[in-house]
């Protein structure tokens, strides 16, 4: 009676076995009935599930337009109780799923910060999680450990009393929220222009090192005809593998140093910050690219419909010039990514229904 | 007007005199027309105040299982506010107490951490607490010191708005919602085999210093013939000041470090951690005592229907293999905790009615 | 249409143009139809608005002391969402806005201490402000520096999307609720004594640095007939700006270090700390001066209706004897904190109507 739900477990020997099988080979470990229920990877999202939940963000986003809206939005999930766990701090992750929480109402508790005075006590991980999952219905966990929430999703699901984990970062590879807020930021904005088919997308800056660009990169097997431009300086080149992955999905991409001769061929540009907090001197001035910077200057040379992305926060790469040109998309790309969170806890809670039923 | 209760006052020249008092003489002070009003040692409770908010914990478990049931709960004290001061801190009971809180609908406030901005100001921790009150409907506290909860309390009675204040668990010695969650989830363990009176009980570890299996040696004395086995390394056997309290109520006890030969006797077993936290040399592996291990080769040995409890959080105390078995209560047990300390809350703002009429 | 009000900007060239002015001539960058939109400054507050706020605030202290006034008042505003910004720690004023929202049911996030995981990433504070601004309706700030909620309300007024600010007091100067909450504490008090004009107050302690006497005395100029008495030793008296300025609008003030010759003369007496976590070695008891305490024994020395204020936290410069003496305003002081900063944020999504009904 008190289980949620019944996620579809594949028979490993243990974890060890599990964990070395590909990626793709797991995905079924996170879905229940057919529906997702862990979100884990960006590889969980096909064409069919990215167009439904950005159909329900668009849903949600405009309901939040209006109290009559937003009071049944708050509605929907008021009985429900949320847990963000951040181990890793990301101070802007963090207030965009909590108030994607508020948006439908739930209640929510927070951990923030490097350990729990169990860990201290020398408590295993998954019991930490496992107390956790005692007192919520779902569990949003930032982890600087990769995997992490793969494993606390794993054994979650093995206990009497399983619930929803959701993926809000977890070491250096995957982050699947970020890549869908991206996505739908990219639909929204293309909403004129036909959608993401079709589309010419620059991606410039720390190619190497910057993980939205890299899950961006792996979900445009999604779509049809999209080309990409790797716009970089040498040593931040987008890696080998997202390479590989594109060539075997006959997505055609180009590598270039010259960001202005890209500029007027694309309809949407992604900025990405380097990444030199990683460096081991963060304040070198060394490492920064003033030539992939994108200025006011630049704004005469792109398309006029052409987006301007960036997951923030910047520091110089978008002079803050730019933000007043209403191609810059990378604020209401914040809201976007709200929004989209909002849409994929609604789904994870089966409320889409009364969502979609306010536009029949 | 504003006054939420008057609590039945002793008149005592002041702390001092009153602080002098043994705690059985003190009860009166924190008891209002006949019922508690703030929660600070476990001798508060009486076996008929047990039965009952185990029967209240049942009522909003069971609800708690339907929307219908979570709405109705949410719905009893959206109008309240809490705040949990949590100083020392401890992740598990506060996220027990917060989301007890949001099961009830109840608004949280929280300070968690070793000082707030004002007691670096020089504040008293009086008129801390004070102003909390003045802002909350109940305070809900952790202190590193002994007797915190209980000044707490005290201070606010005797001002124009007192607001229930409910100890969390103050210095070594009292943790009175830990006792509480204890008794309920052996109630609910033995709830086919005719509850808590009649059973015999295994106390297993770290005796000396465990504060659980001191409050739930305290507790006994509410039921019949139970008889107790305390299971420990000699350095970590149960005080004298508990074996005296058991001989002068005349609980039987037994005392042994042969584990092996008292698990075929007990209906049930509670494991405790040592707690070398608290020694100079924390991760000192000289203090793990192998043999007063809870392993799965032990299930064999055990009562079909023995309960095995633990506090949480675990080291090598219990092999994660015996987790599987249906006999593992210590999971069940965090969740016991969330809904006796949510009944407890009802009760002290006295909306048990409500709960108890959706099952009349 | 996400836009949710429109500010009236003047148009400066930029932040240093703007920056430059007068207070006085920019308190209209922070309206908006004839409404304030942002609370930034003391200065904003007139006589009109004073009134109307107390008198809300009234309203919804009232309300409060019923479970249907409370239930009234939670679902005002159970739709909107605000963030608490605390750079600087402040526990108090923290819990008095955060419970202030919990009474009218708005949705809370907060960030508390002084740094964000974006400031690391070398973000800007307007950057991150924008950001905050994405998520919420309502933003409220804390922090050191002088002038940062002005200029994050600046910032914001420049967006698509601004949302109100409030200043919950920045650097040394301004922290205009505070104003706000003395102002309506010192009504309350001469509710039965024709309110604040034509009334004898007395300032004592730290007036040199103590922000609250210094702003409550610029909003003096508001009342009729008003007497200053500042009672400081000589190292501490009240600042020349607030002299002048009290010159300038004809409020007569008188200074003095002898506390004992006021007291039988004035009709509200705020007490203050001398501020020495300021100085160099600020646990100095160099610094304190037992001439500027309100003792027990000085309760038969003033009026039987004086009022004893204190912005709290004390340290020893009021007797805790004191406390119980009817006339010891300044735990209600600290209530009335919460109520006015409800009715300052009901006035900012303008849902006084929906309040003054329930007293039609």
């Amino acid at each position: 009676m008190e289980r949620f739900a019944e996620p579809t477990l594949q028979t490993y020997a243990g974890w060890e076995e599990y964990h070395s099988k590909p990626v793709t080979e797991k995905l079924d470990c996170f879905k229940t009935e057919g529906r997702l229920f862990d979100i884990i990877f960006a590889q969980q999202f096909d064409r069919q599930f990215l167009d439904y939940l950005c159909r329900l963000a668009d849903c949600i986003r405009i309901m939040a337009k209006t109290k009559l809206g937003q009071n049944k939005l708050r509605h929907l999930l008021p009985h429900k109780r949320a847990m963000l766990y951040f181990v890793q701090p990301s101070t802007r992750t963090f207030l965009s799923f909590q108030n994607a929480c508020h948006v439908l109402g739930l209640k929510v508790s927070e951990i923030r910060g490097s350990s729990t005075s169990s860990e201290v006590k020398g408590e295993s991980p998954e019991d930490t999680i496992r107390t956790f999952a005692s007192y919520v219905d779902l569990i949003i966990s930032r982890h600087h450990e990769a995997g992490f929430a793969e494993k606390t999703a794993w054994v979650l699901n093995q206990t009497e009393r399983p619930v929803p984990v959701v993926n809000g970062g977890s070491g250096p590879d995957q982050h699947p929220t970020q890549a869908l807020l991206d996505i739908y930021t990219l639909e929204r904005e293309f909403n004129n222009t036909g959608g993401l088919d079709g589309k010419k997308i620059a991606m410039v800056g720390d190619l190497k090192r910057g993980r939205t660009v890299r899950s961006l990169s792996y979900l445009m097997k999604n779509y049809k005809d999209v080309e990409l431009y790797f716009v970089a300086p040498e040593i931040f080149g987008m890696r080998d593998d997202i390479k590989q992955f594109l060539a075997r999905h006959e997505i055609p991409f180009h590598e270039t140093d010259d960001f202005e001769s890209v500029m007027p061929l694309v309809d949407a540009i992604y900025m990405t910050r380097i990444q030199n907090e990683y460096s081991e001197d963060p304040k070198s001035e060394a490492e920064t690219y003033p030539e992939f910077y994108f200025k006011a200057e630049h704004l005469s040379k792109i398309h006029a419909h052409c987006a301007i992305l960036h997951p923030i926060p910047r520091r110089h790469e978008i002079e803050v010039a730019v933000d007043k040109d209403p191609r810059a998309a990378y604020w209401r790309q914040e809201r976007c990514g709200m929004w989209i969170r909002a849409a994929l806890i609604a789904y994870l809670f089966k409320v889409e229904k009364e969502i979609f039923e306010e536009f029949s």
